[in-house]
């Protein structure tokens, strides 16, 4: 298949750099990964090599101590070769040549081994707190960067919901002191990978490239967010920041765009379908003893979009490419940890290898998927959990949804047997069915779905209360930009609502929100609500790390509960009720004994031996107690 | 505590027909259980013997071979004691003799021990349909036993929804072939141990006692109801009947006039409260990691309702003397399967033992308990389940209130994500939560809740879609007596409202349900449905015992299901949607192959090789498949 001028283009670009030898008819056009370490992946590495009929090649490994070619793979298409190379632990770093030969002639094929760097994260855990936000709309740090003519989209331009607007890696590393101002120590992009994905779909239809979820080159970084070398820059000068960075991953799909789909190494890379299928978006037939063959196929090999082709992680080489890109990210840019994108609609099988081989090789990393479901169990199958089923998910963790629904139901609905607080209180309550629910990520919205603040109808109460409970209860929270300084909106009519730029962040704003004197006193008072919890949890191992005790909801919704640990208890109350109420706290006797004393932590009220709280409606304590 | 005058006489008549010798000073009011059996529990009974004083008695075991008085137990009060005997399983049927003597004399109190009758239940299964009935509304078989001025309320009229009616065992026993004509093959009748109690609170407030719940004696039928010789004959004849008898157990309280309140044998008898505590009502602090001691204890030992005081399972004395009833009843009945009341609220360490008691003896017997809770992993908690929890409930079925909550909703809630059919479709896909799903117990309504023809606002078609689901989906269908003939109604104001008395049970009645003239078409209408689908359900090895296949609801609401067994296939398609349907069938060929072969039971309509089904809005079709 021949490969349209755009991408050879690209190709030269990329071969040029690599210092590839080419004789006269043997040609790779490429060769993934680029390098690789010692000691990883078990001593196994299959290398991919791209090139005209690279298959009717022999080929032969120069002698190098230690390093042996195992096996030689062909494929379908002619055009690939996947090398299967043992590498022991003992190896020397340096390059490894690989020879290609045919009647015509030969060419040696440097291929680099390196050390690893000895980084071993600590991962992301229950004293972390952690800012999502999304590269292209968080701030421009370097405008030459935000356009490039030979990008299937070569435009800029803030004014199109659904273009890029410039946003980049070096406009998130100016921030670095934004986040520590505001209590964060760890931060999620939505991917940086290259989406080198057109603005607009076959029909003419703007789609978005923007948000990176249609990755086109699993080992660069988008050169519209700054490449390699911004990203190494930002992970660095963030560790020197004590802010940990959490990757992005998208296994599930590709980018139209993605240079393997121009010439796929065999048919079964993709999941094919005779006309396009679209996923169901259902995860009950995975887990559902009743279900129909039917059922399954179609939500793990269906598409999620017609533009975002689906993998199919059965296939051995698929996985093997998957697995060893994630693992080269982490070593090469020091990931703290990953996000998974579509958990549910990956392989489930391919999950585990892919997690297990990471966490190998870093077991402190943290690992949690988005599973967008709508139940407690069905939310734990896909992580660790405590469920005796055929299928065991290893996932460390996983995005709570279901504490995000039942917050926002908490702020939204009035009180009932089952409704408002009392679902906050009964998810919670179904954490038996996790093996360790600290290590799930709670929030309040993000990147796809309605702000909160618009969620929560701009109630600046129920603001605070929502975030108390983000911030002191038990999980890892995440805030999504800007819900600092009520950055509101819903989806309608597109994403992009909820993905403004963040003002401030691009030149020629007339507002900077980074900056007190930027914000509104509303914001501000927003912003140092923030602040101040997240920096108090910052230094307080009853919330970090201390155990949950929550109480019924009582009295028409008042919810109370508390965290402790061996030198510290923090007793959050929140009234969720129409009313103020006066409760006796004798009910909380097992925790804070005859009487409460301590200091709400926000409005810095003392109380001494109190026997009652008052409370307004939608007002929330949180009390340091005194012990 | 001094008798009250009413007690006494109940007392004196219970005495002379137990046929006790008495000596001047020692005197025995009660002796638990009357008799008891060779071979049962492990050789193990706790007698409960009740007297004045009669702790002060020395007590001896005359001799009898395999017998041994192994522990002489004294409680708080002296008038109580409780004896350890030890029974061989090689000892031979009599009487033994309990020798009580004082400085004033001594007597010998003769106790029966029996051969155990041999009889093993197959239990209930899924192969099973039950019938629930509320005895005092069903019919009136022995007008002579409608009254007795020596009960608490010695009164019976049937215009008073509060009232005792007159229905009876000898009532049911007269309508076994209107069950069989149905299809049904169990019946489960709300409790029928004596319930003395009165009809008004001390307030004056009317309260029910007719539903059976509040229990005075464990070793006595109601005789409004027909004393324990009309259960024997209800037994005998069912069995008989292939009709299987559910005994519906409450563990967790007792009636305010049960006999040993009056003079309680250690204060921890009861749950004790400082002052009237009420129960939550709420499962989440037994389950949740997070619960507070002070809403367990809540939940736990908090009282049902005033007038029902809570049992202390956690006292060895109650315990054994709950589980020794067990026993006694169901070998004395011949018991099917235990329906369990308030399962929640009963300590569950005491549930395990008492169901682990009853199933040594009964190995295939049936248990299931009533777990009004509101979500599916917390409702499996309560049974055997696939849950790595701390307890663990070895309940072998449960009453599936999470299918009743769907099939209600699929029936009354527009079609959604996660709306309407989507959460029968959802609460059958968690059914991996269970240890084995087929034992639950499904139902559409009972006497605790509004009726089920109401519920769905008296719509015929949804009538017909609610009950194929409930006659063709996993579990052991329960039918509530009435809903054959649409019987109607909401529990406001009371639930008698719910309880109304089927007409034609009971004299002067001016309609006769029982029979086809006296129904309307309509009504006969709906009765034959239950007929024909219940008739064709006891036939069909696939519905009883065959795996189910589930899938997706889709196109706005159709939800089709199979049943497979080796030999049979059967296709429920409901459409749930506003409008018609035409349904292509090539989404099942995984089990129909091509082409739909078979003929719907009801209708009868043929389908020969169609490619397409049409179904109107509403319609429901169970389709026999040709194998």
């Amino acid at each position: 298949m021949k490969l349209p001028l755009r991408i050879l283009g690209v190709l030269f670009v990329y071969l040029s750099l690599s210092s590839f030898a080419f004789c006269q008819n043997i040609e790779i056009q490429r060769l993934e990964p680029s390098h690789w370490y010692i000691g990883m992946n078990g001593g196994k590495l299959q290398l991919l090599v791209y090139g005209p009929n690279i298959s009717k090649s022999d080929v032969r490994l120069k002698k190098y101590k230690g390093v042996k070619l195992s096996k030689i793979n062909k494929v379908e298409n002619p055009n690939y070769l996947f090398l299967d190379l043992t590498i022991s632990s003992k190896t020397k770093p340096g390059n490894i040549n690989l020879i290609f030969s045919n009647d015509k002639g030969a060419f040696e094929q440097p291929f680099e081994i390196k050390e690893k760097s000895g980084y071993q994260t600590a991962g992301v855990n229950s004293s972390d707190f952690i800012y999502l936000l999304m590269p292209d709309r968080f701030a421009n740090g370097d405008p030459s960067n935000d356009k490039f003519d030979d990008m299937a989209d070569p435009n800029s331009d803030r004014k199109n919901p659904w273009q890029r607007h410039g946003g980049d890696l070096k406009g998130i590393q100016n921030h670095l002191d934004y986040f520590k101002e505001l209590g964060v120590t760890a931060l999620w992009l939505n991917p940086v990978l290259e989406n080198n994905q057109p603005l607009t779909d076959e029909g003419g239809q703007m789609r978005s490239a923007y948000h990176g979820y249609g990755i086109t080159n699993h080992y660069e970084v988008d050169k519209r967010l700054g490449g390699n070398k911004a990203y190494l820059d930002l992970v660095e000068e963030s560790h020197k920041n004590n802010l940990k960075i959490i990757h992005d991953a998208v296994y599930n799909h590709v980018g139209v765009n993605h240079w393997i789909l121009k010439d796929l190494p065999m048919k079964s890379w993709l999941n094919q379908w005779d006309s396009y299928t679209n996923t169901s978006y259902k995860d009950q037939p995975l887990l559902d003893p009743h279900a129909s063959a039917y059922d399954y196929k179609m939500v793990q090999n269906g598409w999620f979009v017609p533009f975002l082709p689906d993998l199919n992680q059965q296939n051995e080489y698929v996985a093997n490419y998957l697995i060893q890109n994630a693992l080269w990210l982490t070593e090469y840019f020091k990931l703290d940890a990953w996000r998974i994108d579509t958990y549910i609609y990956n392989d489930l099988e391919f999950m585990n290898r892919c997690n297990q081989a990471i966490l190998d090789e870093y077991p402190n990393i943290h690992i949690f998927g988005e599973s967008w479901v709508n139940s407690v169990p069905n939310q734990a199958y896909f992580t660790r959990n405590k469920l005796e089923v055929p299928f065991k998910c290893n996932q460390p963790g996983t995005v709570d949804f279901q504490l995000e629904f039942a917050m926002n139901a908490a702020l939204n609905e009035s009180y009932g047997w089952n409704e408002g607080v009392q679902k906050l209180y009964q998810v919670l309550g179904q954490d038996y069915l996790y093996e360790d629910a600290s290590k799930l990520v709670t929030f309040l919205d993000n990147h796809d779905m309605d702000r909160y603040y618009s969620v929560i109808g701009e109630d600046f109460d129920n603001y605070k209360m929502g975030l108390a409970w983000l911030l002191t209860t038990r999980g890892i929270p995440q805030l999504y930009y800007g819900t600092e300084f009520l950055m509101k909106n819903f989806k309608n009519p597109t994403d992009a609502e909820v993905r403004k730029d963040f003002p401030g962040g691009f030149e020629g704003d007339s507002v900077n929100k980074f900056v007190a004197a930027g914000r509104t006193e509303k914001e501000n008072e927003a912003f140092n609500f923030v602040k101040k919890v997240a920096n108090f949890r910052k230094n307080s191992e009853a919330i970090k790390f201390g155990k949950l005790v929550q109480f019924l909801p009582f009295d028409e919704g008042v919810y109370v509960y508390f965290r402790i640990s061996d030198k510290e208890v923090v007793m959050v109350a929140a009234n969720t009720s129409k009313v103020d109420k006066t409760i006796n706290l004798d009910r909380f006797s097992e925790i804070i004994g005859n009487s409460l004393s301590g200091t709400e932590i926000v409005k810095n009220i003392e109380f001494k031996e109190a026997k009652e709280l008052k409370i307004r409606t939608k007002e929330t304590f949180i009390i340091n107690l005194k012990k």
